[in-house]
């Protein structure tokens, strides 16, 4: 059976970076689950997301938080699936605090960190996860692939074609 | 009954920083217990400590952590005693990780945060935090505070008199 | 009798956002009192307010300021009781500047440094700090936590609501 | 049949920092090719790799280099099987450029970062992947948390001894 | 034959800091042609492009990125021809991410690279590049800088006579 | 009568970087008292060398503090005399801290911040304070800058020999 | 005869940033005169300007300019008056650049450096270095900081009345 | 005739630096002129070979320098040759000091910069921009790429034999 994606946000104002990521796996047909959950307002719940993941039939996790973003490095303490955090910019720093709080984890604990607010390349990651051992998802990223190819080499394509008119 | 502090660090590489704090409240009285426990290598044993410390005689938690320092926040989670976190420099970046994993914490979870290695000042603080009540504490730190500017001053004396010298 | 905290600004214009500093103070029923006193336009002032908080019953002191964000380090110079600093954002460096000059202080004079404008952190710090003695802070300081893990809750069930409708 | 994780470095004074990730793999029967290729200096090659990697039965693509560290993006930009990336530091601004450079990757095109020289998190991260579909490498993995976490709890044990003597 | 410079962006979202440097050329009489190509969405068109640059009249490649800005570099690796980076701001980061990516090459591939957003100094250092054997276009060049002193001279005439009127 | 400059260090660990401000005084024929005194640990002795210093004929006072240095601030919070800040570097942060809280001063309360470590440029800043009415230190720092360029102008001379006997 | 200060800036541009400087001698009585002049785009002009500053009756030069702040350093270089810096912030980097460009000089070259954008404080500075030797600029100097205390003091006032209001 | 390249270092302490652009430059047979002048210390002698460097038979300008890193700066001011400044780096700051002031650079003045020490891409970014009219130039460095390209191919091979060995 296809294996599922769990998307937490560590906050609802986190909801508009992380929509991408629902959006993206969704429109790869992959089955997600979306969560509130804070590593400090609700440690237990986070705990036992994590703790069942694996049995629940999750293939990867991913995990949005702002400033000193705790969740993707708890989350990860409780399971052995993959945790892919997304650092979330906040009002201070510029996303610098989120991005060193998600990324440098210490040896033992590794949390798959993407950009600052890079909600859309964590639900690709997922998905290049579950495309280990998923031909069909293999296929639809790739696809998704040579669209973006095409989509620049148009935008190319219009560019010169102005350019050129203008040079005339 | 006198409180108790709490020293945790998340790894035994951390005793070198932390030895100090654990040398400064001893040096003040102040019944302490340490620890090494990770919030992600040994989160239960850390949520355990947190959860118990108030009933168990603690009135402040130490944590020292590096890199993507989530220790402090952890405990912090998990207790509303007052913890308090040393970010501790590691090989890379310069302990500003460690500072800002610890210090950026959310809306509704403090952590109270010291300087880079900080340890002596993370003992005093948590001597501080006891002396609101605990007479006795605040008088050691008032006569350790003239100490402090006692030996200032003695330096600056031995300083005026070899510049003096020389001018001779 | 129950402990005061004073809420130290530096100038007015950190008004905004130290007000939820006081708020937070006011709903747990402690004491405050605020003052605009700056470490280096009014030092005299300041130091006063610090060398005589403890015998006017306070337990702690919030000082936040911008820039090179002296005050709570000032006022920490001048009392051996408790003091938080709340590093201010201005409208260059993001917060850093008031951040490293607000935590990174020289061994003996420590300052119990929150996020960057975290005034209600700041808040909940003092009242952590007072709930080492007072039981009664302690008790409205966990049901804070619940209320707190109550309203993240029931975000994620509304989340999973509507994330199922739409699924549907 | 079990797939392989492929190892490239940007360099050879890069085999200092990621033969942990070699030894990693290894100890956790993964099959492991190490290779030196250069998004710069080799780019062909790189491409080839990254291009066949999926054919040849490789799951994922650890990939570390230094300063303006693209190794892991350009193999990134020739597959979609998950690339992880290695900041390594190197002899100025203490890895943060190599940080930058692998996780800030534009919509599209994810890399899998982990922290500054975090070869052993490389490794794991890279059978986590594998474990969502291989119960074995799970196993492994589920062992290797629980001995961490006895290592760190025997290293308690012994700090506590030691307090505990002290005390005496 | 007059040598063009290549004007590549690797992103249409890029266009209004780039068109800067088209005008810019177009001023200098330099003929000019712009591209979208992406490092990591169109590799193998960028390649070719850097590939055949040389023999299809080009004396310089302009490159504009943003975040992990591989651009320039990438281009770089597949020429001997001088390539420039413009490092691009984007949402997080104020620049400093596109700016280390561009600039922090290893050893044996430079980009010449500008300051963040320096579109026009981009262009004009592709011109000053043909200049070396392009008399016309270093005559044009000299030009430009004597207008550029006679504006700022003209201003300062101003600044001077409105506050000789206002000492009045 | 030639003016003072007062050299205050914020702890005999900085005297290694300050005594080249000392030197470089004595050389100029200035005359120099050296003092330690912290903003932190002899608030008050600082606070009454700062307010005394204009009527003790100092005309200039330079201040050297690492971490969160305030010491200048401090002091010319006290004093409407020029007050020069040297941001010493510490054992984090690269100077990076002790520099904004030297430099980032609010408005009304200026210091005059010189690079970090960059003691014999605080002599020199003194220097050209008190030259402003005194000619004789006019001439004896404009004699220092000849030699100075001469020394630069030896060196090429050498290094120029030194290099067409290799090309021969 | 009562000394001058010379107001530089790099771009009309800054002209909003440092009108608070002019704004600031004038009220102190202290003789201005502005320019526009820069380091790199009319360096004979900002050259000349300060090689005969001295012998035209300044006491001290402000320069303010952003980015690659060369204009303070520029002027240093060719005078022995006391120069001091303002950098500016620009559009990106939030004036870091600046800062660093303008406060990091070599030895031999001071420039007293004020904070991003701290054109109140280079007046005051420069009025500072005029009082070393002029008793009215001392005496309206203390003037201003009385009146800026009253300031503090009253809005103290203000708000402690409100808040009693509210208590109430 | 071949096009010379000067190579200007800001201090006679950057030549264990910058000497791997004189070794690179002299390998690839481009006559090259070395000389120790300072933005700061010799301005008039920096100024006159900048404006002199056209009519001279330079092609380009290389300029290190550290800290406030003007010296390539100052250059570019004084020719329309291509300047390309080394980012040096001192012992504060790790060369980011020097980074900044080298690159960010105001509109119109352009320096083309490469990484903190990076003096061999200096060195072949100037080869580069002479290979624009020069074949023999543009052919050395195609061999020298590919070169390069061999070294790193053999290191891979060796490390896949030790590889397989190991596996055996």
């Amino acid at each position: 059976m296809a294996k599922k994606v769990a998307v937490i946000m560590g906050s609802d104002s986190d909801f508009d970076v992380v929509s991408a990521a629902i959006d993206t796996l969704r429109e790869l047909g992959i089955p997600v689950e979306a969560r509130i959950l804070s590593a400090h307002r609700t440690p237990e719940e986070a705990r036992k997301l994590a703790r069942t993941a694996r049995g629940a039939g999750f293939g990867a996790i991913i995990a949005a938080a702002g400033k000193a973003a705790h969740l993707a490095g708890a989350l990860a303490a409780e399971t052995t699936l993959p945790v892919i955090g997304i650092p979330v910019k906040s009002s201070t720093l510029d996303g610098l605090d989120a991005l060193l709080s998600t990324v440098q984890m210490p040896s033992g604990i590794p949390v798959a960190t993407v950009a600052i607010n890079g909600a859309k390349n964590a639900a690709l990651l997922a998905a290049q996860i579950l495309s280990v051992e998923d031909g069909e998802i293999a296929a639809k990223l790739d696809e998704m692939r040579r669209e973006m190819t095409r989509e620049v080499l148009e935008k190319d394509r219009a560019l010169r074609e102005r350019m050129n008119r203008e040079d005339d």
